[in-house]
């Protein structure tokens, strides 16, 4: 049962994505058409399922819309879902260029395919999209609602910059602290989770203590995520294969277990202080992490997070298909391999 | 008269502009918020008057909305004001990445300053914070006007990224054809300018036939701003007192003179096609085009397009001192010598 609905979901997000994408798709325009419908997973060399994302975000905000019972029909949601995402890409987009990441989805990045300057461009177009997706709310909801959720998009898109800034920041310094890093993926990571819940419940006209439950369920749903996937990117599906130059110990990300590790003054700060790790070396730093219990601390966290998002979700006390699908969707994020 | 009204409107747009941005006056991202504010022209190295913009579009739209007469008071278009010179600040930040320009009002580029991955973000950023000052005029305006205004902005933000790709892709071909080049222009330079225009009258509660006027009047404007431009690239002060590396005959930008001289299959076009122009060839190959007729096409654009702003603008029947400050500007954008 959950699994149909989750299935109409994803249909339904897909096809506003690509009616959205779609105002670009004339002649004037086509090669940007293109490099958006290829960084979609849609179209170009080896467009598959597993290239587009999990669209995990849209899925999430029109859960959160459905959640509040029949009264509101979903599919009047289905734009602040093309939004949510559409914005979570323009983001990849330029992350992709900021951190020169070759490859996304397995495939190569749209700037290593058209170059830096088309695709800074492509992705401010991605955001343009965006935001006319968050204005097309309109057709199906109040003007009070609209208004308010389009400021909270807005409001979270400066959230995004400013986590991206703190990120690209911290990469050069060396006092990185954990309530740096907390500060930092609260915005990164957490707050457009954390918007889609809050967008959600307020076009199923949720009062404001609601709407804080569901910003709050999806502000540590947000945290968990990330520290999965800060846990993911050193001991994931990569190391095992042997994709070493892909793990964040190679690219010197600092994660919170890495953080966790420096703050740790043994073994494995001394050698990261001492500078760039070969791709031989990162087998045993990995154990060595293990070791002096920062995947032990991440794990840990990612519980204690899912747990307070969990405390937010009962309040709401969902039941029935929407109720699973929930449950299935944060079990997806949580428990996920890569 | 008119002066003391335009000074007003500047002051007021100043301070809007400063209180947007001031919401990233903050200790986690007081660098990020120092890169805005160098771009804005307020701070760092040879921050003067000069180094800030001219605030033309602000003052367009703000003097738009004061010319439908005293009911609608300007200063509650002020928001509209500050978003689209924030969106126009936004698109100099990444088209100075893309163009690889070193430098903007005479001081080096935000790219050059703090490298591109930050001063991609900082575009974001600004961005973002254009999208919550239009959405600030909600303090101030109806409902209707602000969803209607915002979806113009939106739009016109898309129009941007489409002139823009459009622009770095005829970079690269040798067929451009002058009907690309107004196309191209129309959404690269026009559409913001034609925005500015149509925001400002619907604020002060214009109809459709009359945001039509506006509209027109500020899409023609905008055209003959931008071939002015064109015509200063190559004849303008930097030819004059030998910056020629800053000429668009050195950076090979298509404007609209050179496209001219290109369709025109004389000397220009044979020198043209056969590769980069050096330095010590500007001056030739910029006489050269003049003795072809580039430059008087060129002037004549400019005339044909500000008599036809100047007809849609006699419709709007101005006077007193908003319709001298109206001319005013219309006077400083077109007669301009830098």
């Amino acid at each position: 049962m959950a699994d149909t609905l989750i299935q109409n979901m994803m249909t339904a997000i897909e096809g506003e994505l690509q009616s959205q994408i779609n105002s670009l798709n004339d002649k004037p325009t086509l090669q940007l058409y293109e490099m958006l419908t290829y960084h979609m997973g849609w179209s170009g060399d080896n467009a598959n399922e597993s290239s587009k994302g999990k669209r995990i975000r849209p899925l999430l905000l029109i859960l959160c819309s459905a959640s509040r019972g029949p009264d509101y029909d979903w599919h009047k949601a289905i734009q602040g879902g093309a939004a949510v995402e559409l914005i979570h890409n323009f983001s990849l987009i330029h992350d992709d260029i900021e951190d020169r990441s070759d490859k996304r989805r397995n495939r190569p990045t749209v700037w290593r395919k058209w170059g830096i300057p088309q695709a800074i461009n492509a992705g401010d177009a991605l955001y343009a999209l965006s935001n006319l997706a968050a204005s097309d709310l309109i057709f199906n909801n109040p003007k009070d609602v609209v208004i308010k959720t389009s400021r909270i998009f807005h409001n979270t898109c400066l959230d995004l910059t400013r986590g991206q800034y703190m990120d690209m920041f911290f990469e050069k310094i060396d006092t990185q602290t954990l309530d740096d890093y907390w500060r930092m993926v609260a915005y990164k990571t957490s707050a457009l989770i954390s918007a889609c819940a809050e967008i959600g419940s307020i076009l199923a006209g949720s009062d404001v203590n609601e709407q804080e439950v569901y910003r709050q369920f999806g502000h540590y749903l947000g945290l968990a995520f990330q520290i999965k996937d800060d846990i993911l990117g050193i001991w994931g599906n990569e190391t095992k294969t042997g994709k070493s130059t892909l793990n964040d110990l190679y690219t010197r990300k600092k994660t919170l277990p890495v953080i966790f590790g420096i703050q740790n003054g043994g073994a494995f700060a001394k050698r990261w202080n001492q500078g760039n790790i070969t791709p031989e070396e990162i087998p045993d730093m990995a154990n060595e992490l293990i070791k002096e219990g920062g995947l032990l601390y991440a794990e840990e966290s990612v519980d204690k997070m899912s747990d307070m998002a969990v405390k937010f979700l009962n309040i709401m006390s969902l039941s029935g298909e929407v109720g699973d699908s929930m449950f299935e969707l944060i079990e997806q994020l949580l428990k996920r391999e890569a």
